[in-house]
């Protein structure tokens, strides 16, 4: 099968092998997937990740469990052992034994074929289109801070950064919030989030005067750490959305004298996610830059890697 | 009076103004004297402080608020002006105007007077002796941990640091958990950590495995933030409790994976600090390792930095 992997560089593998089903998996024949920006760091080298890459897709089941047999699914990324102290807390998107879809230690869904546990796999409903349905995986990531903290209606909630996650994220957030500020960098994005009812602030014209009760980094950048801690109030809570490391020095010591909580923040709750979306609740359209096929996915990391695009789709199947 | 000061370098002043009282102070006659990390970091520069050093003490109110007139009095540090936000919404002392004993606007303890709001200030109680209420500002500090999060008594708590906060924190944490855990570098403070029922351990010796429920950093440096993000548990808590910043590169990525709280934790709750020395609760007995006259105020900061030494005391009578 076509497959896009990563083998130290990005790479087209005309002839990669169909993923073979274990008890319980099933094979999805993928239709679309979008492009994160964890993809992109996966070409940079994170996770140390070789394989098929790509975690963010819909498909259709034809075969494995026959439980899924011909059903339109989207798949939770991190598959567990359900043994180890994690799984059997409760906790199993932190399973130790876990491997994670075109990241760590599994391949990925940018291939005409990707196998999951059925217990991963979500049924989408028919009014949620394809193009919709490749927003479940990070929606749900979004979903996941309103889960993490608890928000009051008069929150003071500003999300940094007006990129792919933080555009769906001030999209979760507007559905509890009366006011959702969004500090980023790009016309054109924070219009997109504008037109959501989203106050769109760009960074130059932002005061960070330590007064959010909750600061959403969603930046990935250490400068965007530092503007949390400055636009944050005593004893807020800055979510932590992406991964950075700090290049040079970074000063950590407003967290103690302002006592800010920070909460790491990954994978979120699918059911909310499709849910939302069945709903219409949360409105992706503006947010599809473009779209390629599957053979010309290396044009499409680069149209990604752009930053006056927000997501890039592969269309499987054309 | 004399008095201890930082101006660009730590002097002794023998003729420095006694402080004035404005309405509702009280003016303090120190006995006694702590020497805390963050009057290294005054010398250091910190804050951009100039002025009387020092925050932690115990003396006798000789003047001002006659309601405290020849009472036995410790004082919390952070001086507020009730009006601000932080003031009305509880965290007064987030005060968005405050200053701070010794350590921001206003002049500290090491000096024969302070004056402080009466209503900074608490009685000492007789069965606490003027060593022992020396601690009671950095005691109350320990005690926010557990206001802050919330213990069972089978948690794993693990606390970085073997000096003067973190040999408070374990016997605070040893009150109310049934193993408290503590890392260190010097085999005495390990030593007296042991004698409260501490499980102590050589940081050399200590096997990280993202198993602790809750962390608490207490280092003062990257290294230890960076050993407390390989010891929690996902969905873990570090509680940071002393203040750095990052010198090279830091990868926060796993506070993200691992969707890691981390809690800042600054002053603490004077009243349980006061009733838990005063029940013998916590003995301090052990941490006392050398006593100076204010005038020898300079060696007595050469011997705080010391790291075979705990706690270095003031006797401003003597």
């Amino acid at each position: 099968m076509l497959a896009m992997c990563f083998d130290g560089r990005a790479v087209l593998s005309p002839d990669y092998p169909k993923p073979r089903c274990t008890h319980g998996d099933v094979l999805i024949e993928v239709s679309k997937a979008g492009i994160c920006s964890t993809d992109l760091e996966i070409v940079k080298g994170y996770m140390g990740f070789r394989g098929v890459m790509g975690h963010e897709f819909v498909g259709k089941a034809v075969g494995g469990s026959r439980l899924w047999k011909n059903k339109r699914v989207v798949g939770e990324i991190n598959c567990v052992c359900r043994k180890c102290d994690m799984c059997k807390s409760g906790l199993a998107n932190h399973c130790r034994n876990r491997t994670v879809l075109g990241i760590d230690g599994r391949d990925g869904c940018f291939a005409e074929y990707v196998a999951l546990p059925g217990r991963n796999c979500h049924e989408v409903p028919d009014s949620i289109s394809d193009s919709e349905a490749v927003f479940i995986e990070p929606l749900a990531a979004a979903f996941q801070i309103i889960r993490q903290v608890k928000l009051t209606k008069s929150d003071r909630v500003v999300v940094l950064g007006d990129g792919r996650l933080a555009q769906l994220i001030v999209r979760v957030l507007r559905l509890c919030l009366r006011r959702t500020v969004m500090v980023g960098r790009h016309q054109a994005k924070l219009e997109a989030a504008e037109k959501q009812g989203v106050q769109a602030v760009f960074e130059d014209d932002f005061v960070a005067g330590k007064d959010a009760d909750v600061v959403v980094d969603a930046t990935g950048s250490p400068s965007g750490f530092e503007l949390a801690m400055r636009a944050v109030r005593p004893r807020g809570t800055i979510v932590l959305k992406s991964t950075f490391a700090t290049a040079g020095g970074m000063n950590l010591a407003p967290l103690v004298i302002d006592e800010i909580t920070v909460v790491g923040s990954r994978c979120g709750p699918f059911p909310e996610a499709i849910a939302a979306l069945a709903r219409g609740d949360v409105d992706i359209s503006a947010l599809i830059s473009a779209e390629f096929a599957l053979q010309d996915g290396l044009a499409a990391l680069d149209a990604a890697r752009r930053p006056e695009n927000i997501k890039v789709l592969l269309d499987v199947r054309r």
